[in-house]
């Protein structure tokens, strides 16, 4: 018995997020098919971080255990021969001992892209929102440092459901916009945290983009922060711009791959 | 009565090519439903350059006449809001006089991307051919040079059905790859020329790529283009890589667009 590690990358689009939910397309559901068949065992999957409907992901991890001997490359090119062009298992790789894909992780990374042009793009259409209204630039950077540290982010979440107790306090380590070099108006917002809760980078940037509209001010993002009450922070920003972009992991045992 | 031109970008990937084509999905047919609806009026289309099925185009330009009054800028969004995420209008502007998309263009430019990685890339499945054995770069581009000038381009082109004598000579101005920038293993290639034959772009592409892997040597493509012979070339590359990049147009009365 063996743990193996996947790095996976999939375009969001086509399915009802990554869990698996029955008589639904899920990211989940396909890869758990793919590995039952190559593999001929039942597989269960862990994962870094579960994604929504229609969000994507880049850099997505996932582990499992198998009986299976470790042909790694062999089992890659043949999982991205059953899951066609919209899920790419871009690694397997042999996990460390004690290696999860959930709780060995101590950072995640998302990227949220706007398109903000008067008109939309085709190209950029399954992974961006579009917002055509002017974004004020320095406000949409004056709001990140405010979500920066240890929060309460109540105002940004869903509360789960039946865990009115649930802690939803999480620590943001970087939170910073760019614009995508060479693309004037791809404006990518990139925050990195120990962990998210549910729906929060999305209603962060639901709230950003209505600082850059000009209808709240940075200053607005401290006071939503403090008030804990989900009705204080903007509209959720529409899953398809937001990606899954990289997973962190520390420490020797889970220092990413390792060769076979 | 005016003369309107319209800039297009669309992702071809649901259409059965630009030119309209009875009970198929095509772009001139979605594209001349939302102009009648807006305009109240039949238009007749001109492009200038017909994109087959599958392929794309960031810089198509449309020529039509309407008797309809110049709020170009409105025209723009109301067609963006009938046609869709996969066809938009950039630019709509008053043509000069005597302006005709296809007859006043005077180069026409395409890219083909290719990506050349072990893995496939789910974001860019839609517009790239996944090539996973590594390419020879230095024979791609060695490759290039003896297409620039004027040859006739029979052993690159599906010869006209019904037209045994049209002229296959063209006019290549410039053929280079480059690789995109932060996107390794992203192969661009990037051709210019007065005019096209049909399949032309991918069918230089198919024997380029051979070239790449070592299948045939820079000069077999000399050898092709002398041959006039469609059997000496490689095989068409796949349409979903093909982009209408842009069009030049040349002159003082037909220099792009003009303000109303």
């Amino acid at each position: 018995m063996q743990r193996l590690r996947l790095d996976l990358s999939y375009d969001g689009s086509g399915f009802r997020g990554f869990a698996e939910n029955r008589d639904v397309p899920t990211v989940a559901g396909h890869l758990r098919g793919a590995l039952e068949r190559v593999l001929r065992h039942p597989v269960a999957l862990t994962c870094a971080g579960r994604t929504d409907a229609g969000v994507h992901a880049r850099g997505q991890v996932v582990t499992f255990d198998t009986t299976a001997g470790p042909d790694t490359l062999r089992l890659r090119d043949s999982l991205n021969g059953l899951l066609g062009p919209r899920i790419v298992v871009t690694a397997v790789t042999v996990a460390a001992p004690g290696f999860d894909a959930r709780f060995s992780a101590t950072s995640r990374t998302y990227r949220y892209t706007v398109l903000n042009r008067e008109v939309p793009d085709p190209f950029l259409a399954a992974t961006s929102w579009w917002v055509p209204e002017a974004l004020d630039r320095v406000a949409l950077d004056e709001a990140c440092p405010p979500l920066l540290g240890q929060h309460d982010f109540s105002s940004f979440c869903r509360r789960p459901r039946g865990e009115p107790e649930a802690s939803l306090v999480r620590r943001v380590e970087a939170a910073r916009w760019s614009e995508r070099s060479g693309d004037p108006g791809v404006l990518v917002f990139e925050v990195t945290a120990t962990a998210f809760c549910h729906q929060m980078v999305r209603s962060i940037v639901g709230t950003l983009v209505e600082v850059g509209r000009g209808r709240r001010t940075p200053a607005d993002v401290t006071a939503a922060l403090r008030a804990r009450d989900r009705s204080t922070a903007g509209q959720l920003a529409p899953p398809h711009g937001l990606v899954l972009w990289a997973v962190g992991y520390d420490g020797p045992a889970a220092r990413g791959p390792r060769a076979p």
